[in-house]
């Protein structure tokens, strides 16, 4: 969270998308917890729930290799583990844009249980090109994220 | 699938439960489609939503090395893949129970995706204790099982 | 196992490869034992080490998504779970060839630690080409797993 | 990567550990790269060789669940993803402590490939009681990691 000082605390952001989340045996390890990583792949179960809810799933369609298309890849990842989560817990994931730049955006992507926060994961997300080089965010993109109040 | 010869086909057993299940990237590989192992994550967490969906939600729910809890676990899995699942491919796990035994039961998952079965999972459940014995099968959950046409 | 009247017992071959494994968190659930659906990642980690070390690697080397490359792909599996694998054990994946057909052949991967077979996996491996239809095996592929006791 | 003023490049430290590594299916995506959490399954299996190689497997081993034993866990991670890892690519995990606190420290990881690095992983891993409560490094984790240069 580079920007606290700019930018407003997430808890003033409106919650572009929210996606519930069971944890299962898959999602757990030998600590009676979940597994530090798969809370990786349950932000990202929840990020594409998120494009497909909001009308954007073209912006993460592309069939990877095409010389044409563009994909939305994380570029930089930071997670802090507050509280476990733990087997059949009922999860919340809540995702706020931050920030918007020119090729990327700042997600959070606070993951609940029990009335409580217990992972927060800021990623940046860049849109690239087939070369893995930044490309400018398409407008429509850029306008339904501006439009959730960054 | 052992026993063809005296069960019922697959299709004329109506089904226990239907869980919706969305590919994202977590679930593919470098092939193209979803890795193989994931199929087998996928139909863990139909079988969590059955047992919360059907009540039997207790039967899972003992905490792993309490020396009275029991647990249902895998003692043996075959998976037919007949065709691959893609990127954000809907799915839908359809489960069937096939063979009610003493101590275990065997379940059918198919996982289909544009209007074909795509993976066809058959799995021996086994009800056992905190020493790996099995025990015999809880009357309510051998009930509920039951009743659904085995 | 469906040709055990035909086929040695997997004790009788001769070991294709063995390949070390050690349990590190990633792979166990939160029952205290390894997920398991693990165990097929495993063989799928002991299976590439296999290919690498019998000079096998372009078998598996082609570019998913070319028009002109052929594959390996897995068809089916069988998996028994015998005995708990758990966290920070040294396993050993031992794999053997079973039976070489036109455009497939089987595998039997034993996972074993402790002095024990824990988990007994049987593979079907197809060799298709790009639009997942079977092709004849490659004569080098053929020959250097019919060498191995086949 | 918070305290660049005070600690040395990364590149001046000695490294604590290197683990070599070998990208399988199971670790890629559809995108044809390594699926962007399973670096972190990568890092955990080399810290796990690294604490066997250093002998202090001891205090990676505690049974989860047992009341007195302490866990080393991870509380915060920062990933810069600095170029894709591809199927088969043999990869090393370099270990560097960056920072050793009262009952906390800081590990550095970088996943290299190809001469450049791919991936950079920073850790904080606190040692916590049963309860969740950080607890003071044990001194012989403590002599050891300080013995690398800290």
């Amino acid at each position: 969270m580079r920007d606290h000082s700019v930018q407003p605390q997430a808890t003033d952001l409106p919650p572009l998308h929210q996606c519930p989340m069971r944890v299962v045996y898959a999602d757990t390890d030998a600590g009676g917890v979940v597994y530090h990583a798969r809370y990786l792949d349950m932000a990202e179960r929840a990020r594409a729930e998120m494009m497909f809810a909001l009308g954007l799933s073209e912006f993460i369609q592309s069939k990877p290799g095409e010389p044409s298309g563009n994909l939305l890849v994380v570029r930089r990842v930071e997670i802090d583990y507050l509280r476990p989560a733990r087997l059949y817990d009922d999860l919340t994931v809540t995702s706020y844009v931050k920030k918007l730049g020119g090729s990327s955006f700042d997600l959070l992507q606070e993951i609940s249980g029990h009335d409580q926060i217990l992972v927060r994961i800021n990623l940046v997300l860049v849109w690239i090109d087939g070369q893995f080089r930044p490309q400018r965010l398409p407008a429509r993109l850029r306008q339904v994220l501006a439009a959730r109040g960054v």
